[in-house]
């Protein structure tokens, strides 16, 4: 297989496992690209991209520019704060306005679940998905399991605990659908209120103690607490937070054996994780941020070469 | 005649009639390269444009930034939000302090009418104006009877109504100028309490009742509502003005003959137009959106062949 | 003398007299380069520079983001207000994850003194201060002293006020630094309450007097007045300093000579100098802008050299 099955990346729900594979492996030859005193390929002269950011982010959308850069494509930005979406204007006659200027492919963050599988159905261009609303953000979730394989060799057969605030986390879900089709065995640790009804219908378990989770995984990936979540009821307080579901060098240190942590950033040190574990070797943290620009890479250079 | 006439693109005021088709003769060359795999030439490499927008815009900001780009122009970008100009500094300081940075051409927008043809006395540099007040958005002017060229072969004898709030809209005065230019019969039609009274000074009719413009017209431009203005005394409730200056597919059916729809954007769907119409054959918006970077491109790439 | 002393530009106190002349011969032949039609070399093609801006600025960071342009760098910007600083992560998170991305150079504005120092502790990456609170600002405190010489023939042996808020401008603890290791005359000129006490232990003398050290000087550097803190007690009215401090075509015509009149900007026209001051030909307030775009090249192209 040397194509992707999708036109779109609209969720990690619609790829197949040779799908990611693919990504992986053309991920691979873009780390190197990017370890080279010359980060760039002139593979994407004749592609522009337009970054459309309905919500704001730092890391997602530097991530993508920095990807996008590096291909040679052509990249102009548009955030919502400057745009016409507050004079009311409808996200098809935004997006189809920016597609007549000529450009071909989106990448897209936006509050809605499901804006990005909408709009593929209305306009031209390769759309990404850089995150939407609860729903899914399958880049990250490519790099995350990108960065499982690089640290531990293979996703499939790894025990991966997902911790955290799992009901509205697009970074959980999409990390789920990916961890199961590359043949991962999955849990998902948190606050019972914050874990969907849904969840075992993933084929995923769930296990509230926090120390059971990490005695039983390879790797726990630990989302980030939105504080200002904290104060609406179903949250514990954050106290309770980091005493149930916090990871502490204390806490890994009555262990048998050595786990990965993974971290999407931004880190709230002393809440999700402490700084001894953020900065430890057990933390993989930045080797996702290094990974997230070689994956975006691959993702966008193969959407592309389905344009032509 | 291969060279324009004016140094800057203030407003369509201070064009020729073989300004504008130069202009029009080089965006059909621009228009090819942007539609070809490569969207790109390397005329402007020794180019540096700054883009300075002193208010919002989404379209006509990335619309610049793409013609600019696809010139192989070096872009900088400015915004208000983030200036000097709100520690005090005025408009000739700002600017010349940009232009010391060896910058050789200013696209600018600003809320005030004539901000461009003030600077253009005390500065240097090529300015284009991308709309200042309610007084000219050339631009726009210029793409638009591009569009009506593209779609009916010509502009001169053709009959265009410009529909809705006339007194406060650049793009209807930049419009009406370059009409009349090119020879075009124009009528301008929309609440009497939003149509200045020196209308009948530029050459231009009247004509109080929807029907009656549509019925006479080739095109129908229709202008932005600006709901945020709805609530002021001279101006009728949104359901008065859609019954009375809204199309629908309802009221083009009433015509015996085909007319062309036009819209600046960004529409309000429901309020100057109808879904229904925006997105009919009718309608060249998208055509207008594609057209507008060509025609950037052609007039900064004249407008740069005069620095040399 | 062809490498710096120094791999991190984070104040003017850190570096040799000779790092300071060999910034000024590079930037004399970056003066060529931007001076030429293209105004481009390709030197930088390897490196990737974020410019990360803690507090709103115009022309610094435009100055940095045409430097780096000019020499070819790969640029990507990153602004507090649409950051995860904001999520409550830190500094060196922030700045660790965007070295993940394999960025090479950090040119940094931050509200916090020392900001600069403290990053390059703990990260791996060249940085540059593009200013740190009341701290300093290197390259600002570089472009005058290269404007004063390039004006004046040298800075050594020349007399210089700077006049105006001493105690809370970065610019004026940078220029002090620069110009003592050049070997200048420095004197500070300004209301007392905005003298700090330390003054006189960097070899700086205080004249109370604004016509007397205009008397004095070759050279005055007029401070920007910030009027938000007019209101503030130890500040005098805005019509009390214009009288004692402010630079007017009368006051330079009592002299017996010709004054050279320096300004960082922007400015405040009738405050710290009068239009008529600031127009005339005794100002050299755009050339310190334009040879700002130089030092900045140089300045960046002296450390990427490092970088190998």
């Amino acid at each position: 297989m040397s194509t992707l099955s999708v036109n779109h990346l609209l969720g990690i729900k619609y790829l197949k496992e040779e799908d990611i594979r693919l990504i992986f492996e053309t991920a691979d030859k873009f780390k190197e690209v990017i370890n080279r005193p010359i980060k760039k390929v002139p593979s994407l002269r004749d592609v522009t991209i337009a970054n459309l950011f309905f919500e704001n982010s730092t890391r997602t959308k530097l991530s993508f520019e920095l990807a996008e850069k590096r291909l040679s494509a052509d990249v102009v930005n548009f955030s919502a704060a400057s745009s016409s979406v507050k004079k009311g204007e409808t996200l098809i006659d935004t997006v189809n306005n920016i597609l007549a200027m000529k450009v071909d492919m989106v990448v897209m963050r936006h509050p809605n679940p499901g804006a990005g599988i909408f709009l593929s159905k209305h306009i031209g261009a390769s759309i990404v998905n850089a995150g939407d609303g609860t729903h899914e953000h399958p880049t990250q979730a490519l790099l995350d399991s990108y960065s499982i394989r690089e640290k531990l060799g293979d996703v499939t057969g790894k025990k991966v605990v997902i911790v955290g605030d799992i009901l509205h986390s697009r970074v959980a879900l999409s990390n789920i659908y990916a961890l199961k089709l590359l043949g991962a065995e999955v849990k998902v640790c948190g606050p019972k209120t914050l874990l969907p009804k849904y969840i075992e219908q993933l084929g995923v378990e769930v296990e509230l103690n926090l120390d059971k989770a990490l005695a039983w995984c390879d790797v726990a990936n630990m989302l980030r607490v939105q504080n200002e979540r904290m104060e609406i009821s179903y949250f514990p307080s954050t106290r309770e937070y980091v005493q149930q579901y916090g990871v502490s060098k204390q806490r890994l240190a009555q262990l048998d054996k050595e786990i990965v942590i993974m971290h999407p950033g931004p880190i709230n040190r002393g809440v999700e994780i402490t700084s001894d574990v953020a900065d430890s070797k057990h933390a993989i943290i930045l080797n996702q941020v290094e990974n997230g620009v070689a994956i975006r890479m691959a993702v966008i250079y193969l959407l592309a070469s389905k344009l032509k």
